[in-house]
């Protein structure tokens, strides 16, 4: 625990920036598009109050899907269990199938991770709060216990003004009644939230409360313990989109992805990373920061498949 | 390590008993729906060598699916990673869609736990061994250290002759020049393989190497680290059918599944926990030896996805 | 051609009555669920002229996927073969793979009587007219030479407060550019569009053109005699959503069906056909105007399968 | 009906040569892959008895599916309705989604000319006659009047050879109890039977009782009217794979087509259309022979879908 991970980071990072050259940066939406593709961090928070760091740990990027976690959270804390009644918990197979599974299971995403999931959890925080963007993102301040971190409103707004697959999934799922405020107010909350722009050190101190049975090192309960668990086994079998079984199989640890480049990965009772680099591969996954990652994983030995007691 | 997990065991046996009253005993080949359905077992092997029994832990069952991880690991020792250009590593959503996402990626099954994973593992072998289901229970022998398992070729042969819808994914498969033996062939060995029948205690002794990063407590080396720790992400991503999402969820552990009704699970660094009862929910799972699992799971704290350490 | 189909029309009206007590009104709007269902009404028009009815043939009920067959005419005298590159011409199958399908095709509709393809013509029209809902009910009153039609605004209201599957529908044809208009505006004015009323014997009359290779009675050409033709081959394989494959094997007639319960049939070269009745049967056709309609075809011979000329 | 066609026949066989270039010629199988590309035949059988050729009209080449014309005839004649208890009437969509739509109708193909619907149709053959191929082809010898037709042995090997895709099929069927035959039988009859070898003229007077209501200028009745027509309906429908939309809306004819580049088209009352040229567009449809039955439905006037009486 007393381990000071910074000259492995350092090379890590290092490493990393020979693999930024591929991959393409997101362009669905032009906010987006403009970022600086070269660009690396990487950052590990450990549950005894240690940060390290490397490359541009401290840049703040747009997190995207990784907001989807902070959601899930505050919508664990405020429902309990009757989340679980519109939301599955089973990986989705392939986006390709996403619509016809909606219609089979009548309405009901696979998993809070997918975005029919993501919206359900979204239309629960707009019965909650007048305001669910804001509301996701001071518990990210109660989180981090500092409030630097922001929306990015032209993100945002470009999100919102090229949001018709959304809309299309939000409209399908109210048709079956899974859905139950307007569309419209949904995907502006979804979009705002999915704006907000945060560090590689930022994000890998919001979310360590997941790697310590759920609470932060601050000593404030977030989750409780099972909770907890249960978001990690959410991240391991769901949380890379289409390549969750391979992330399983290659880095061995929680993750939750975002089209932004960011990574956050989590070790049980150790510590969370966060790697950050905008190229993507064709599953929507950052290459460098999963090769990091994987790296870092490789290297220090820490899975959740493995591992003599001590060792 | 040093725990007696007996007292926990006959506890969690007791229990289990009222459960066997619900679900139904797999029934689509006659060998297997004739079971007598209200029996439970569980036993569980740890890394220090110790074997903790409870209820029918000695009595042998059809370990149908729960074979394909001992045929995997057998292809993986003879093919290495060559295996993972025939087969992927993603979760496969819904059976539903097994054949079209098939049709979709070109004949290459989307895991080894799936039917049409496991096919192609046999053919692997068909081309290694000239009586491959032989192979694979020479293979548990050596696991074991004895030779006392047997094929049921009652199962075998009632299974053969049920067997038109494996029949189909391998003629597909084979269509995309993914299965290259002959199809009659490929199914007698799996069919075979199938109907291996063990118990409890022997399906945690023989899959002790997972939870031992690869090595039997014998000292003989199955797999490497990486490989066995490849093998459990597996497990928690695809080894539970259809419910591999809740199982990851509920009980937090890599598991397999069988609808002879066994359930085995490994603890990474730990040991191996394996439940047997006949009854399936409609997932093709053992309704009491999921929950027996569980139990135990709660009770000990073990979780690949939680727990400080040394507690 | 100068029978008088008045006794055979009564007949079947008599017969048909029976029938209405089998199948249910649909009753996703409350608007539609509201018609008494045991009505029933047939008309026939000929290419010289005549028009024969029988039961309620001048009772007007909501034509409902009806105005589809006018929707696209009128776009195929506005836009021409440039129509085809944005729909296709094939049946669909399924509507459980309407999305999928969509999905696979990019956007393009499978035909322009699914309602993906249906909202793709209001899309057109919206282009071209400012009301777009008004322009196909002024084509409708010159059709007919008279302004006696209406649109039902309470059908309008209801239906466009229970759309939320077709938003879905447009939504996901916007993300692939195959809907420019705005959603709201084009679920506007396909909802009012649905909701015209008319009855039998109108409906028989407007649709004329279509048995007359392209020219109505008047001598008014509406469409030329190819695009007539393509029209009707479109009514024979897509016209009465999944069932059109049974329609063609048990009528042998270009038919357009909807959800108000009447199903227009054209023979080609000779005359049309209205026939109405609200109750449905599981793929969302009228069970006795079906079966009037099959009855009128077995009794005259009529039938673009068979028939020797002059017989 | 005394037209005389060879003139016309006789320019669209000169056109058609220039269309010979583009496509390519089905290769699944080495003995249809070898056949030469740059070939055409055009022929055309009227109701009172005339035959006329054009080009390599009395050239025989591999019927293929156009054989399932016959043998859903020939189950008709022996079965009757009860047929439609095992086979859909519907169009398929996409062979996309074949399988899954058979997984839906729990193993009930969508109609008779999908390969599954063929082959529940010859698994009705093969409980009727020892040797299937040899009805169907005896079946082909009564209908022409001569036994000059052959199935050619080589065709029907290499077919056989290559038939996993159809296996598949065939065990997933049978997995529903849609399949009572072995399915080696059946797919031995099935590959024979799509290697009859026909030329156009042959086919043309084959076919020609479904130009008149079920009965062959001999006098022998076939099918009765019914029948006859819903044969026609079911060509239309869904005779030309994925394709049939189009070819109704450019053709306006029943069609049945084959891979070895055959289609016949039927005039009901008229007289029956065979064209034939191997290269092959991306749905499976000679580019040559469909483009040489347009120009004939063009140029005579003759669609089920328009033309004024005496027109």
């Amino acid at each position: 625990m007393a381990d000071d991970f910074s000259p492995l980071l350092a090379q890590i990072a290092e490493a990393a920036i020979c693999l930024t050259d591929s991959g393409d940066v997101a362009d669905y939406i032009p906010a987006l598009a403009r970022v600086a593709p070269q660009q690396f961090g990487i950052a590990v928070a450990t549950v005894d109050g240690a940060v390290f760091r490397a490359g541009q740990a401290d840049q703040a990027f747009s997190i995207q899907s990784i907001s989807k976690l902070f959601a899930l959270t505050l919508a664990l804390q405020r429902e309990g269990d009757a989340l679980w009644q519109r939301v599955g918990r089973e990986p989705s197979g392939t986006p390709f199938n996403s619509l016809v599974l909606l219609e089979r299971e009548r309405g009901i995403p696979r998993n809070p991770f997918v975005n029919a999931g993501a919206l359900v959890i979204t239309d629960v925080l707009c019965r909650r709060y007048l305001q669910p963007e804001r509301a996701v993102l001071e518990f990210v301040h109660r989180l981090l216990g500092r409030t630097t971190v922001a929306i990015d409103t032209e993100v945002a707004r470009s999100e919102r003004l090229h949001s018709d697959r959304n809309a299309a999934i939000a409209h399908f799922m109210r048709s079956f009644g899974n859905l139950q405020g307007e569309v419209a107010a949904v995907l502006d909350a979804y979009c705002a939230q999915c704006a907000i722009a945060m560090s590689c050190a930022e994000l890998a101190q919001a979310a360590l409360f997941l790697a310590a049975d759920g609470r932060q090192p601050s000593g404030v309960r977030v989750l409780d313990p099972l909770d907890a668990r249960r978001v990690n086994a959410l991240m391991l079998t769901c949380g890379a989109y289409d390549a969750a079984g391979d992330f399983a199989f290659r880095i061995g640890l929680p993750t939750k992805t975002g089209v932004g480049g960011g990574i956050l990965a989590i070790v049980p009772g150790r510590m969370s990373i966060c790697a950050w680099s905008p190229r993507l591969d064709a599953t929507g996954n950052s290459i460098a920061a999963a090769a990091a990652i994987e790296q870092f994983a490789a290297a220090t030995g820490v899975s959740v498949f493995g591992g003599l007691p001590g060792a």
